[in-house]
């Protein structure tokens, strides 16, 4: 045994936890890498370099990229809203939820930090030289998301919670062994589709974050990089629809999933040698039903 | 037992039928409440938030969402169109013809619903606060489809029977086990490029319907959303060509395929094992001649 | 034994050749009508339904469709090139050839037909009742092919040859055991993405036929439906070259494929039980040096 | 025994290096050919036959048809900057590296040179007969990549770092047997995917090389065929950032995966009968870290 292996050995993080966070701070991180040098791309560009369309197809490579990268270490949720969904479904410990989340919002704080050296001459040049979360040279809504002038916050609100529902609704199936599941090694692909169609169908009102981790992190870092608070403070407040409104959106949609289909689905046989536990798989026993009830007893009592 | 799974037992749907057609109308819902809402984000958006192109693509991750949602339910037909081509081909009971139909109606219904609210500040500030049919201003297209202006009935009768016969020529050798089929797992996406094909080449005349749900369920909504009997009444009383059309178009393309294609296929041999039920697997071993005469002669005598 | 089924078998063509051409005929029918009805989508809608991206697509989901279609009856050549290739290479015999490329040439023609009539309007506003090869309102180009101004004849016969050339060196692998072929159910789409790269990226200077039928086959239709010999006489006789530059582009691809690549890949294992014939597996024990040395020397003597 | 049968025995080539050299070439040939001829027909077309989305997607395809032709030669490496880091992690022998770049380089000067025939009318008729590096007339940036006004040479190190170790982030998990990996048979549409992304996302600084054999080939052509040799002089000397960047990238990239992903993956069961040898399978048992002790240990001392 060499020396390196030896250092490998050592080094070899023991807990699974921290594994785990580990797992979602990189996909996260690749995540973001992809869709904020995208939408950079794009809008400094002026339309020259990829159009809207480039943007969203960035985003679902950054998708794809991101589950290959972390789904065998963390589950690759990318996503608090789809950690806190499993949570409900009671395939994540609920202990699990806080860090999971902080993780992922640290990898997307991450890869805005280097969006922004990646494009701060472009973001420099195409702001004027300043970095402004309104008007034509805004550079703002390359990180973050923001609403469009003219859209109500209830139906900011409710774009946000039907968007991160027809996530949920759409992906649960694609992995549910008594539905009719996609190949398990194609999924990364599948799941990058059905964002990708989220992003160009539900991202008009205020900029299609279904994702708290995405939007709260860049939106972070952009009041550490000169932007200010008006990432905050900016059309009364909005940051909180796209951290609230997915979480809501995302409990919403499995519960959906699980009433209005797959309760109807055959049994399926019982397998007893199940070998490689699939991401969400071991969540197709259960019912967030269930588990709601749990919970709203365990709150209630 | 617990109470949640207790509960979870009594209100499992007993009866196929009604699985099945809540299964419709969720997976119309989803197909729907893609293609719709990519329709307003490009329309409302000018153009700045995608393209025609992304409309397209937004049809073709419905597609592909919806048949990963529902086919382990309903079979995932989505289309009164391709329901009574399989009713031809002796796969879908007859009496199942209607209520299949109805669900995919109030299944684009719904979504059209979910697609106005989520949209209704984008459709007023592009209207002018108008909801109207006509015009540069127009929104009824967001939902139904309308025929373009100085193109003849005859035409659009004739582009939504060749629309929907292309949809079913292509799509019935992807699962014909005596040609050379997909991968079961991957027909939804392989049939939502079918579809996003007809919507790049075929939807131009009007709108590319190649389903009768599709234009109605979003008609009806319109209708009572505001727009007014404009959306029936339009274009010398248009709306029955989506209707009726593809209606004759699916069960032409059916015909086709068996005439020039699966006639002239080796025989398989026979297979004893077969226990999954793929979703109109059944139908290749049947005629569409058969079922059109022995149709014809019922309806004679 | 029912009437119908009586009739099926009665009617089911024992000829092998005949099949195959019924085969190569609905292929290629389905092939032009995606490829055409995009292209006339795109022309006659002035890039506000679909720009050429769209039209290049439409096309790709046309080899994709017309390959599931008749892979299992005919191979789906759907080109003459290729069909001229599987001859120099042994895998068709030289004598059907002709009724193969003939069928091709009539599905194409068919195809346009059918485009023609569905787009009969929208050509005949787009081209203010005049049906025309030359100008701004020129729809010739929407079915054959025609060169760009200022294009050289040599510049286009280089252009057809390495296209073709490029075809060829690209899907020969994709099903060659020795190296990494592609799933075999899945080469409708990986074929029909090569096509999509030609069309991106070599269709500029003359429309990128690289088929002698898709060009052939809409030119004889245009010649027929009106817009006259100019078809044919326009450009200094160009309709010869996506005639016959494909044909030597394909011979000289596959060549390059085997001398390059195939030549120097680790022999196979003999297998015995090979029971499913893919659509040109046969092709890649025999050797094009060696069919085209046999050849010139019969040609020679 | 025929002649040609033994002409090709004969000249078959003994020697491994040689044929993994071919089989770069023709690869990196194939790439270049997609990914110049399809930034030719963009600019060229200006914007009228493909925009830049069509580019990217055109570069995507050429990896995509490269790697289904060269895996099963050479490994389909592709890049120098890959092949770098193979030879870090002990899977490419130190002695190839610099043949394998060569092959690629040469391969992309090929490449560049059947373009430039190819597009020689359309060039100079953009061009106004210049074969020019500077203004809105250039046609340089159809072969090498040259950065944009205003962007630091500190940015553009950056961006091709960043750019290049997300590449090998990305597709080292998609055959990482320990991690989730893709379909064996799907890693070309896979990893030509992740190449969209980057260049959807990170090719506005300057044009996104990632791949120092993509940009010294066809600045070579150029340079000798008549651009001159302010190809090599312009912006500053920029030619050596897509040369030297990438490398830094690439290893990068390798030890980001190694040390955040594959250390804490859980143990493989071992497997005794491996027959096929995957392009870069062998390598997932080795360290990058290990390695590059080793190489610092070897040239310390």
């Amino acid at each position: 045994m060499t020396h390196a292996k030896k250092l490998m050995m050592r080094m070899k993080i023991k807990n699974e936890l921290a594994r785990q966070c580990l797992g979602e701070i990189i996909g996260t991180f690749v995540l973001l890498l992809f869709g904020c040098s995208g939408a950079a791309q794009v809008k400094t560009g002026r339309d020259m370099k990829g159009q809207f369309l480039s943007a969203n197809l960035s985003f679902a490579v950054g998708v794809m990229s991101a589950m290959y990268l972390c789904m065998g270490v963390s589950g690759a949720h990318l996503n608090p809203a789809v950690s806190l969904s499993f949570c409900v479904l009671g395939d994540l410990p609920w202990k699990k939820l806080l860090p999971y989340s902080l993780s992922q919002v640290l990898g997307a704080y991450l890869a805005s930090a280097v969006v922004f050296v990646m494009y701060y001459d472009a973001i420099m040049n195409y702001g004027g030289g300043v970095l402004t979360v309104f008007g034509p040279n805004e550079t703002a809504s390359i990180f973050a998301t923001y609403p469009t002038e003219g859209v109500s916050l209830q139906t900011n609100i409710f774009d946000q919670v039907v968007g991160t529902a027809t996530l949920l609704l759409c992906i649960l199936p694609l992995n549910d062994k008594r539905n009719r599941p996609a190949p398990e090694a194609l999924l990364p692909p599948i799941v990058a589709t059905v964002v990708l169609g989220i992003a160009m169908s539900m991202s008009s009102n205020c900029g299609g974050a279904i994702n708290p981790a995405r939007d709260l992190g860049p939106r972070l870092f952009t009041l550490t990089a000169g932007w200010g608070v008006e990432v905050f403070t900016c059309f009364d407040y909005f940051f909180w629809v796209p951290l609230v409104a997915p979480l809501v959106g995302a409990v919403l949609g499995s519960f959906f999933y699980q009433v209005f289909i797959q309760w109807h689905l055959p049994e399926l046989e019982p397998e007893n040698n199940e070998t490689k536990q699939t991401w969400y798989q071991r969540y197709h026993n259960k019912l967030v039903v269930h588990k709601l009830v749990k919970l709203v007893v365990s709150l209630l009592s």
